[in-house]
């Protein structure tokens, strides 16, 4: 283990703050009444934006009290940087297009990453109450039917297998096509869940997500929750997806294979 | 109103009680352990068809003791006739392919009609803990954060409005060219909700929902749900949605007669 379990245990309590803070201030702004439109018809005010910046602003105070040493990354406010080696990487909302469109599939993506990339992973949708945690000490869920065991699926041949992405086109026409020779293979295709396929994977529902043009906010949490339930997250030629770009979660290494080979035409 | 609120407020008490017996069965098999297969590679078990079976079994066992004389037409268990010119419209597990998937936006969709249409639907999604119900007597929603206003968006242009279908392909092709038309005119597109996407018209949050070659206990419970939150279903010439097919749900008419138009060509 990278790190001593009393570190990640005090890692794990302070990223379950910042999801609790986090859920609060998203929460406020989903599904709240229709957008103001000005009197030159402009959209006066974006809920999606105000829940992002809300909500990264108290996840990066409660970080200044409580791991001043630490670097921050996030979505809207930027780089901060520290001195521990360690890294908080936050995407206060993920999945801005489907908050906007009131569906309950987006959510509050937290990370701890070191040099060797992310190693703690909280992927948590408020409005549900859903809550998927990965760290080196084991992988957990809590949601509205309470606590339950968090681990990807045992091995299945890709023809029996569930694959989602977010966005149909994938990506560009050659990433579409590599996607494509998957779907084609694989027994049921799904769109549109953001963040919410990669727990899919973590909770062993889903199989396999593959997307591209990920930012690294997209993708540290999913990696560090997929890993911790037994799953595989790599880029599409099987190196780090810590940097984002085209990425492959895998419920195992056999589907993660099987994958690979097809992406790679 | 066709009928007296007498009458509306027993089917709705009737209705309710369905959704919560559908919502036990269905839930019994909602991200249930794996599926298992048997010693030739077969899957024994299937968890979609069993909540199916199950919630439908159990809703017309109620109906059978507390409207004896109405019709019901079932997604699995096929038509009863009826005395009393009503029909109970049930599809028990609305979007099987994303409850596979363990996806929260399949449903659970109830629905009464008279010989003009539907004009009782209720939407139901148990693992959330949501219900969208609406009749001539008014338009209701429950949820986690509790009871709320369900009406559909006021009118906006199509440019600034969110468009839903559950498949990217729609339908045939030319369905598929004619989905695209709009989408291309929109402002946002997403898709594989399923009847959530239609919960989402009622409660004001998307704009639109087009899709082809739907069954008419997959359309009767939105249609009246959302009519009753102030907006429009109707199939792609304007025509009744009631027998499926191409379905077109629109927040208001302004929004319904300008998709309409590009789905003529």
């Amino acid at each position: 283990m990278r790190h001593n379990p009393d570190l990640i245990r005090t890692l794990l309590s302070v990223a379950n703050a910042l999801a609790d803070a986090a859920r609060l201030r998203t929460l406020q702004h989903f599904r709240a009444p229709d957008l103001q439109v000005d009197d030159k018809g402009v959209r006066a005010f974006d809920p999606v934006t105000a829940a992002d910046r809300a909500a990264e602003e108290e996840m990066r105070r409660i970080l200044a009290e409580r791991r001043p040493e630490d670097a921050v990354l996030g979505e809207e406010g930027g780089a901060t940087t520290g001195s521990s080696g360690l890294t908080w990487i936050l995407d206060p909302v993920d999945g801005t297009r489907g908050f906007l469109a009131g569906t309950p599939t987006w959510g509050v993506l937290i990370a701890v990453a070191d040099a060797n990339g992310p190693f703690i992973g909280l992927i948590d949708q408020p409005y549900i109450g859903e809550r998927f945690v990965g760290s080196p000490i084991g992988a957990t869920f809590t949601g509205p039917r309470g606590p339950a065991r968090l681990r990807t699926r045992p091995p299945r041949p890709l023809p029996s297998a569930t694959l989602f992405t977010t966005y149909p086109e994938v990506g560009t026409a050659e990433e579409g096509a590599a996607f494509r020779r998957v779907a084609s293979a694989a027994r049921l295709t799904r769109y549109g869940m953001d963040c919410y396929a990669y727990a899919l994977v973590a909770a062993g529902h889903v199989d396999l997500v593959i997307e591209a043009a990920l930012a690294p906010h997209d993708i540290a949490a999913p990696i560090a929750v997929i890993e911790a339930a037994g799953g595989v997250v790599t880029d599409w030629s099987g190196g780090s997806a810590a940097g984002g770009g085209q990425v492959i979660a895998a419920a195992n290494p056999g589907i993660h294979r099987e994958a690979l080979a097809l992406l790679a035409g």
